[in-house]
């Protein structure tokens, strides 16, 4: 009985990953309450992103400028490059800002299952800008996922005859992860991976 | 590391209730991936609402139209009345389809805690109505807490005298509550309001 527009909103929001129709509904209804302190910032930031949306040239980066601010930024140090399947995992790491390099998406993963081959990758342009020169390490960052280590063992091969070195994320317990409910891959990985204690 | 115009938009939607910074992140990751399909209807619908939001000055239901559309439409019987603390009460009831009358939105309930006083409520305004007359039954659908059982007592008393039947929400069992995790007081409303098997 809401109006079509309401009805509109709510499925738009609907469709966000994280929200379903219950609390796109609430919501919506927490935007109708306040007009000036939800929905106008909302739509004014919404309006900004969708003019200004750009897919950054050089790393695949989403941002509202090309090249996008990472690449932009001379304070980061070009001779380090992480390469990430998706732009929420660059985000993600740079996030913990342990990263000081720059970053490479993907747009994916390797997968026989769903038909993506490396042509369907920014591998490519991965290449063209390792053998453009002046990288020393390329951290490949995939996903602990089948597709991701392959796709990740894929690059390291497609590379490998760069002078550059190749590292991975380490692979092992999740901080806070408690022993007897982790799977036996990670505590394998993790026992595989053991360090003498500093 | 985002750009101004993406922070300001996922803090915009970190904002909404059942949203936090993480799930309004990988929110916003989905607008940007997907411009046509999410990001541009999103769009569209806020300026929509945001352009015809109105408040119903008959009810006080939130639409897009004023009167709102229940109060406008001419097949809902005008002779019952159900009286809801907030908009999302109305929304709630309106989906269950089975109410056929209008509705009356109080704009909160009595708190003395809260200091919310009968006349920071639209008591005035549902007095008027019914005192306009045509209306049969009155029923207060407050939550069952105590500030909504308060407030349906207070608004009782000052309707009593007008011909009107006033009725209240059967307080019980919710459907699929299993007994042993229920309170105890929904279990004694549900035992005192106990009914002949039919």
């Amino acid at each position: 009985m809401a109006s079509p527009e309401i009805d509109a909103l709510t499925q738009a929001l609907a469709r966000l990953p994280g929200l379903g129709p219950r609390s796109a509904r609430r919501a919506v209804l927490h935007l109708l309450k306040k007009r000036e302190g939800a929905m106008a910032p909302l739509l004014r930031a919404l309006e900004a992103v969708n003019d200004r949306l750009a897919t950054c040239s050089t790393c695949g980066n989403v941002d509202t400028s090309d090249p996008c601010a990472i690449c932009a930024d001379t304070r980061r140090d070009g001779r380090m490059l992480c390469v990430v399947e998706e732009v929420a995992d660059l985000w993600a790491l740079d996030r913990t800002r342990l990263f000081p390099g720059r970053f490479h998406v993907l747009g994916g993963r390797l997968s026989a299952l769903e038909g993506v081959r490396p042509e369907d990758l920014a591998i490519d342009s991965l290449v063209a800008r390792i053998a453009h020169g002046g990288i020393d390490e390329v951290v490949l960052a995939m996903n602990a996922t089948l597709e991701g280590q392959t796709t990740a063992h894929y690059l390291a091969e497609r590379i490998e005859h760069f002078p550059v070195r190749v590292t991975q994320l380490a692979h092992g317990l999740p901080v806070g992860g408690e022993l007897d409910y982790l799977d036996e891959g990670t505590l394998a990985q993790a026992l595989r991976a053991r360090r003498p204690v500093a």
